[in-house]
């Protein structure tokens, strides 16, 4: 396929997730650990742009906190395209915020907003449903978002419902959006997978920056007139964003808005959204388990070991989660990933910030 | 109960067992680690004597590579009464050796022969039978056992077959011991705890030092003039040590001999033979949980938790043992302790003698 015009990628590593307790912690969150292989995933995410767009194109959202880290993480990002969020505000403000910090040449291209911390299994595939839904943005001005074609009837994410598909849209592969569609019952999510008119919103968003802050205006006019305040006083960011209203960016514009459209991704996309989601992409021995780093298991079937320092040894063991770190030691069955935020609000009320 | 006359402890400190591996290492035996509290379980043995044998007169018979940990543990002990094989001999060789090393006067005395690395629940009652055990030595030179009284019909230990109660052996609690049983079936376990008339052997012994050298020169020819050898030419204990009879005192002497008499001995012993054997004796939380150091469990019931450094947290799992130290974690059911050595035979296949 042939390129189009200049991409800018917004890449958002604000989070803060606590999913992956005892690796992440506050000053290390997700999207700068290395899960699967040596880079961070907010590394793969730059890398995986690469060919499409390099870093001089890069833009970087994150928090006062994390900047540091992520700067020497990214050496190759120019440091004025790493903006650091004073205060967490949710997505709107985040891209608002973001695209109105960049130059006005770069404002007015095509600017996709990605999330620091996914994985894509099959990056050309990727950058492939990438160039396609930029190539819409460059022709028809749309806001456009990269829908991911859902493998089983999953509650925990959102849904975009498809306008059925029809001969003139059809080409590079491209669907309308009806609407957004929040995190679904059992029932509704098993309905939308069998009618294969949804995809999961994987929060990654095609526009011209322009555009976008044409639209902010009209339905966020409170947001817009923070953001020329802020322009207009940069001295004054830390008192001024702290202001803006708090919103993600689905609520406050994609959910109001018409004529957004889709190009479905199918590139082994997964958010990681726990250890046990972790555990489905890594490969498996011939017992089944998965893991990082120095492990050893006798006699132990489909557990996750996840050594970051030192040694893991299980005997006698089936489908448990274990990680070690310098400092801790989690263990869980795999089937309650999801609870790890007990162990930390239990710390947490314990003051135990040290492992935090 | 009147004190008899002077009692010599000899502790047995030279065993390198890897049941309570990853915290012992070949550096490290478990008579080394402090599982309970903050002393060793040497250490412990030696304190629980104190009221009645001091340090002064107390022998320990170790290993070279041990010896610099035991003096470090017991400074109180006279250096030259901690004894190191030059190579492991199992126990003939090693009391018999002992006991030939003590200076005459101490050998003219009653010994105790303790292991290093069992738990007495009730160290005053411990004292109590060894005191009375020693009253008959003096009184009958006569060698004694402590048999413990049996909880279950464990398989795992060897049992002492009593003699059936009569009048006169009935003062001071004393039995004759009719035979030494190696480990028995399960059907016999069961006969015998049902019988009340065996005892667990715990391997500790009593005698007049002398007169066990005079059984050995009877019973074990060899190994009486091999110790005699040493004796003559203690600058060659290297090369002689190693010729010595390698057998079991239980197998050498005991079992071959007439009139030994015992004390039952009921003060919750332990020989703590694995995880599971620890995790009997410890405290236990309202959740059947036990543990050590920084430990944190959330819906989690019946688990050892040992965090020798830093902290281990736990979710959703029951009957598990989990243990850190600085290098290692192992995690595996309570019930499958026994099987630790499993997994130290496969880091030694791996080469992996950083952690043995």
């Amino acid at each position: 396929m042939q390129k189009g015009g200049r991409v800018r990628a917004l890449i958002l590593a604000g989070g803060s997730g606590t999913r992956f307790w005892p690796l992440s912690r506050k000053s290390r969150p997700k999207q700068l650990l290395a899960l699967e292989g040596e880079r961070t995933l907010l590394r793969d995410t730059l890398e995986r742009l690469a060919p499409r767009i390099g870093p001089e194109s890069v833009w970087i959202c994150t928090t006062e906190a994390l900047a540091d880290a992520v700067r020497r993480d990214l050496p190759e990002v120019p440091p004025e395209q790493i903006l650091s969020e004073p205060e967490g505000r949710n997505t709107a403000p985040a891209i608002a915020w973001a695209v109105r910090s960049m130059p006005e040449e770069a404002r007015r291209d095509v600017v996709a907003v990605l999330p620091a911390d996914h994985r894509m299994g099959d990056p050309a595939a990727f950058r492939d449903a990438l160039e396609r839904a930029a190539r819409v943005v460059e022709r028809e001005d749309r806001v456009m978002t990269l829908g991911v074609v859902p493998r089983w009837a999953e509650t925990g994410y959102g849904y975009l419902e498809l306008e059925p598909a029809s001969g003139d849209n059809g080409e590079d592969g491209v669907r309308r959006v009806r609407r957004f569609v929040e995190k679904p019952s059992v029932e509704n999510a098993e309905r939308f997978v069998r009618s294969g008119n949804y995809l999961w919103n994987a929060g990654i968003f095609l526009f011209r920056g322009t555009t976008l802050l044409d639209i902010v205006a009209q339905l966020q006019p409170e947001l817009a007139r923070g953001l020329e305040e802020i322009a207009a006083s940069p001295g004054r960011l830390r008192e001024l964003y702290r202001r803006l209203p708090s919103d993600s960016i689905d609520y406050a514009i994609m959910e109001k808005l018409d004529g957004i459209a889709t190009v479905p991704l199918d590139c082994g996309w997964s958010d990681l959204g726990s250890w046990e989601a972790l555990d489905e992409v890594l490969p498996r021995d011939g017992q089944g388990n998965t893991g990082r780093g120095d492990t050893l298991a006798v006699d132990a079937r489909g557990n996750l070991l996840f050594a970051d320092k030192g040694t893991i040894a299980v005997l006698g063991v089936e489908d448990l989660v274990v990680v070690r770190t310098g400092d801790a030691v989690l263990v869980m069955p795999k089937s309650r990933s999801q609870e790890v935020r007990k162990i930390v609000n239990e710390l947490t009320a314990r003051g135990r910030g040290d492992l935090l």
